[in-house]
């Protein structure tokens, strides 16, 4: 198996953008991420997308980008696992690099999410329920989240107050981040007083759906170190599962498959979670991030929400997270999301993240969530 | 690069299936490839589906399926190409298995398209299409096929009569395919004379979309021998793309993608069209069908319907097609086409093909298409 590392990467701003159509987004992304390189012979595009059928009628989509951004004729498909979209299709991309039978890979993320109405944004979200015994039922994303949430701070005797401090870390971290979607500061104690989406779960705990797209190009690690200064290794990499629907969890406080997954990827990279000098997490719900340092082995059972009450979590602290702002600021282009993380850890680990730069940051984990976990994708990244 | 090889097969059979669910299809062909097999670890669920988001309202099949059939925890997750996404599911399978990183991966491509009216079928069908420029000038599949389909007539002065024998054939084999969606046999003449569905592509020509699931089970070659009597091993495999649509195209009758992946596919194998002894073609038209014989190079341009006129893609012809009754006859269930395609190779490699068997087959060509051509994905197969 050959190491594999990334070579370039590009990404679009992220919010609402009511001009630029699905194709237009990804091949901005696309050729953000070639031009870093510089000209090279791409021989396969891996496209990241959860919701091209529903939000945007357009599947499809490795022959439609490949031919848009001038590329046609190549290897191309999409890849798809919710929420957990674009890390499956990174994944893809190692696998391909990794076996010899592509040189080099671009993996696009892409989503399209605000040109359809709120109310039928849900109705497609919830496809990647489980249509039958969840979405069938009337369960939504965030309402299966604040069950959640809701058990975690009954079995642990947590206050609601105890999670604002991810928000107030993924948005002081966005502020500095020009792609971000929400750039403004989130003041304490404004988390918990926030209008209520699904109880407990707040507008300021909450990801927003958003636009936007990120590429990376992958190529062999032998040969990445002759076509740029700062190839960024993928050391380790692990896709697990969980049951797709919550009710079939034995322990609903445990993400199985983020463990597994993060296990795994440490595992092939020879490392453990200490040696993780920056943690770009699925924060969809900040109780997602409790739950996932907790299932990385960051936080005991019950303690993750610890982390966040100091500066533990900070771009200085001990174990940063959502450094550019993660899903919360950042934005939660959903399918896009897995490759903004990959974007984002590599431009920490080539020491080019400006004002938003973890000192001396030179191991990454990075961790794509599908659902409340049914899918996890851990990718261990360092220079 | 390891080598790979196909060490178990199940399929259910193709047709309406009021009373079985998505997820119900996908278990019965998995249980049945894993049964074919024996006991036996699995690291990895790939997914081929093509419309599970309209057709069933149901994505993240990965976690869904991986926890359906007892497996949750391993690895899984969707891959999507339009109609050649089974194939594109089983290129990752084979690149997961060939790099190292997964030792035993299941492949399952699944369908449910009978939920639902034809009239919102076809919408959600055009969802594969170009949205802005195809779909939403009201451009259908079978619309664009039916251009295909005149344009050959015209430049090669090519009667409708001419393409019958490939439906003739198809039913012919599907009559003893136990699994067929189709197994009446068509008589000379009525071809011609059937229901126009969009003119000159009669009831008769295209293939029905249709409900099934089909696995095959992957593995590393090495290790194959050991665990069944006759592996069957992928020695090439390859995925091309060609613009998504047909007005983009400067050779309208002209598959570039079949030619560019059925030619990697050859290169990788070390073989030429001339060592094929069977060929599953993507006959969801007839017109693909002598498209794709002349782009992979059976027939020269413009000849590939001569080798409907006598009995050349007959089970003892020179170069048998559809043995199984192809999309036409054994029916389309769109996202798994291309692992019935590889099931069906499989049985014949191993010569258990019962009254469908191709005499001394060895090695077979299967390829999947997306669209008109926009994606193909081949795959040499070999005992």
């Amino acid at each position: 198996m050959r190491d594999v590392a990334i070579i370039g990467v590009g990404q679009t701003p992220v919010g609402e953008h009511w001009d630029t159509s699905l194709r237009m987004l990804a091949g901005d992304a696309i050729r953000a991420a070639l031009n870093d390189v510089g000209r090279m012979q791409v021989d396969a595009l891996y496209v990241g997308n959860a919701y091209g059928a529903t939000f945007s009628s357009q599947q499809h989509l490795g022959a439609l980008l490949a031919d848009y951004v001038g590329l046609s004729g190549i290897e191309a498909f999409t890849v798809e696992a919710a929420e957990a979209s674009g890390g499956a299709a990174l994944r893809v991309g190692y696998l391909a690099v990794a076996s010899g039978a592509v040189d080099t890979a671009l993996v696009v993320g892409v989503e399209k999410s605000t040109d359809m109405l709120a109310s039928a944004r849900v109705q497609a979200r919830n496809t990647t329920l489980d249509a039958d015994y969840e979405a069938a039922q009337g369960a939504t994303l965030p309402a299966l989240a604040a069950l959640l949430m809701r058990r975690y701070m009954h079995e642990y005797n947590v206050p609601l107050e105890a999670f604002e401090g991810f928000s107030i870390n993924a948005h002081a971290n966005g502020r500095h981040n020009p792609n971000a979607m929400f750039r403004n500061t989130l003041k304490p104690g404004a988390f918990a007083k926030a209008g209520m989406v699904a109880d407990p779960i707040t507008l300021f705990d909450g990801a927003p759906d958003a636009d936007g797209a990120a590429a990376v190009v992958l190529t062999a690690a032998e040969r990445a170190a002759d076509l740029v200064p700062q190839p960024v290794r993928i050391t380790g990499s692990a896709v697990a599962t969980d049951t797709l629907t919550l009710h079939d969890r034995a322990d609903l406080l445990y993400v199985k498959a983020a463990n597994l997954s993060a296990t795994r990827a440490f595992a092939q990279a020879g490392i453990t979670s200490d040696n993780i000098d920056l943690f770009e997490l699925h924060d969809a719900f900040t109780i997602l991030a409790a739950l996932t340092l907790e299932a990385t082995g960051f936080a005991g059972r019950g303690q993750g929400w610890k982390l966040a009450q100091d500066s533990a979590i900070g771009l200085t602290g001990a174990l940063p997270i959502s450094t550019f702002g993660g899903l919360k600021a950042r934005g939660n282009p959903v399918g896009a999301t897995g490759i903004y993380q990959a974007v984002e850890a590599c431009l920490q680990l080539r020491g080019e993240a400006g004002a938003n730069q973890v000192p001396g940051a030179e191991i990454a984990l990075i961790q794509n969530l599908g659902g409340l976990g049914s899918t996890a994708v851990s990718h261990v990244l360092r220079v």
